[in-house]
């Protein structure tokens, strides 16, 4: 195997991704779901690391159950408690860590294109789990995989998406791979918190509810403590899925949600897990999508 | 399988359980304790979620190493690295590792209350790894098991349970098991550490070091900054079991202590490894006890 | 199997161990180094304990790894998250884990002397992962592993030692062992982090890189507050490996460190990957020796 090849099976991003192999993932990951057996040993003897330089509770558990269900050895980094403390860098930290031969590299930080650059020194592939403000490829697949199981198909969808698009990972990786499958995407956003580079239509809340999909945004409190969301309440008032706004919406649309969630502040706490939801439903289908995304890496 | 009987294996405390349950419950424990095969795999393919919001040492290496007897996959959750962080809810991410697919949650937390009420909306069996000053059923179900195999049975058994009564999890939890099978529970504490809603006798220490267990209580000494104890010496002096105290125990009894120990405030330092002393044995003996309780939750 | 055979087994320094031994861990390495199939079940149904009272990324996963593919089961106690903070000593954590079944204990903790106390009260193999300023052993054996497999043998070599020797346990654990297997020693440090009680001659900086091996030591910025270093800036103008120096090498002669790495402090960015380096390849070796010694610590 050359490493051209093995470079082809990281997953940094779904912008360089075409339709025929996001197509190929959900597939995949369609057949682990139906998976009765829920340890299989496809991966035995291969080691999975799990490398977060960003906390996480969702994206890293959801991870591992994918890992130990593929059969795979898990090893858990987590920047609290490491020799990052020492200064050590990131790149050390994975090149120290591939040097120990792990086959397969999840990757979670914050700066901007160090995940690229990264990619470009590692040998062995290396699996996007959110990279600052870029992508979150993992989470758009289970987004798309929920949306496809929920209509039947991707290919004339409309989705809104709705809050911090300009901090949003998620949004950029649901934007990219929906526009490629034929899904019309709509976005919601107070002023601040647009993002001028991406493509889509900048909407109002009412015609944003119009939509087959309702994707709310975290809000990300713990970024905006500079005063540029005025406070929760005004949020929710002016982009929040409040309870009234969720009854106009068309009866076979659904919402949806990245988590962790601010009940109250862009989703009601009712709305959690209310029958439009598929909130906890996108979390469980996390667990296949990432073995179809990890399987792909190392086969 | 119904929703109920799932229900039925979760362990939430020990007084909601019959005599007969918590003497299966033994009985098991004795059957892993004489496996010579270290791991098993009754659980193989099976996800165990260990969620402490509380700190521990102890009971989350006990819970693992049960799980892994077992042949369980294992998933570790500690509210220090987390979401939680981020203002995540507890229900929210018990619920998320639900979706992911786990089959059983081990779960401490401080908030009273809580675990009852988490246990009405999620579908797997949970187990109480400690809830606040409420109960901490497998501590206590090992310190049955460990009295039970010291004398017998525990039937017509004296017990002493010394310290901090009111904010302790573990003073609840054997009083009602103890109660039910058959022993005489005696409480010993300083006056404003008494729980008025319990009911067994507070008796003097000289009469408290009578009985055939002497059960010393961690002082909380975090718990206590407010000055409700005015020092660990003068503690150590009222109510510590000193080496002239233990000296004036019968010979056939025993000294427990359910750990972490504060070594010259509750008990003495040359006291924890006595031979009077089963501190290390109730631990070795937690392993077996969790495997029958998880062993029940899954079966 | 009595106890004096298993306390052989432990690992607490190479001061201890004679060539034989050493020569004997480094061939058992290299069996496993040649390995093909990553997992094998030598350790199956085994537990081993990593107990980390100390900050650690390299050493910490480098044992999971070796213990992982030995088959073994594994458990990670790191100080931060656990009851240490509620003032439990070290002893009772690893009595704690013995007994509940551990089959060997790895540690690494920061006061001297602390080790050699608890070997002689636990029963268990421990494996000293780095003691204080005293030893660190796998990290000596792996940098045997290391220049033999570069250079056929160690009798003969020169090897040169350079930074902070007085508080280097990586330094001490290679004296003793380097000294043993007939390869000769030369430290080279500031005046003020000498360490008077080794036996090796101290030479200057252009002397030191004559030698077969160039080792640099990570400057412990952490632990000279106190300003014991001017600054990095004039460290590395004295003592560091620089892009300069490095050329004045000979061509067969080799750069290690233990790694972390402080990058242009003790060694130029340059150097770290550069055609003369081994240092991922010393972290890559750590593995199979680790394997080795867990083997040796439970066979």
């Amino acid at each position: 195997m050359t490493l051209l090849q093995l470079k082809q099976r990281s997953l940094l991003g779904l912008k360089e991704l075409d339709a025929e192999e996001i197509i190929a993932i959900l597939d995949r990951a369609a057949h682990w779901e139906q998976q009765e057996t829920k340890v299989q040993n496809v991966l035995q003897g291969k080691f999975a690391a799990n490398m977060f330089f960003e906390n996480s509770t969702r994206t890293r558990f959801s991870f591992e159950v994918a890992e130990k269900r593929l059969g795979a050895e898990v090893l858990n980094f987590s920047a609290a408690v490491s020799s990052v403390q020492k200064g050590e860098s990131v790149y050390d930290t994975v090149r120290t860590l591939e040097s120990m031969g792990i086959d397969v590299g999840i990757i979670r930080l914050k700066p901007i294109g160090l995940l690229a650059e990264l990619a470009t020194k590692i040998k062995v592939p290396l699996i996007n789990a959110g990279d600052g403000n870029n992508e979150h490829p993992t989470q758009a697949l289970l987004d798309l995989y929920t949306m496809r199981k929920q209509f039947g198909a991707i290919k004339g969808l409309t989705v809104s998406i709705i809050g911090d698009i300009l901090h949003s990972r998620v949004a950029r990786s649901n934007l990219y791979a929906l526009q490629k499958l034929g899904a019309t995407v709509k976005f919601c956003a107070p002023a601040n918190l647009q993002a001028s580079d991406l493509d889509a239509r900048y909407v109002t809340m009412e015609e944003a509810l119009k939509s087959d999909v309702v994707m709310m945004l975290r809000v990300q409190l713990e970024r905006h403590e500079s005063g540029m969301l005025s406070s929760a309440e005004s949020y929710r008032e002016q982009f929040g899925l409040t309870v009234e706004r969720a009854a106009t919406m068309p009866d076979h649309a659904i919402i949806m949600h990245p988590a962790p969630i601010n009940r109250n502040v862009e989703i009601d706490d009712e709305l959690v897990e209310h029958a439009k939801s598929r909130i906890f439903k996108q979390m469980e289908h996390g667990v296949p999508v990432r073995m179809a995304v990890i399987e792909r890496a190392l086969n």
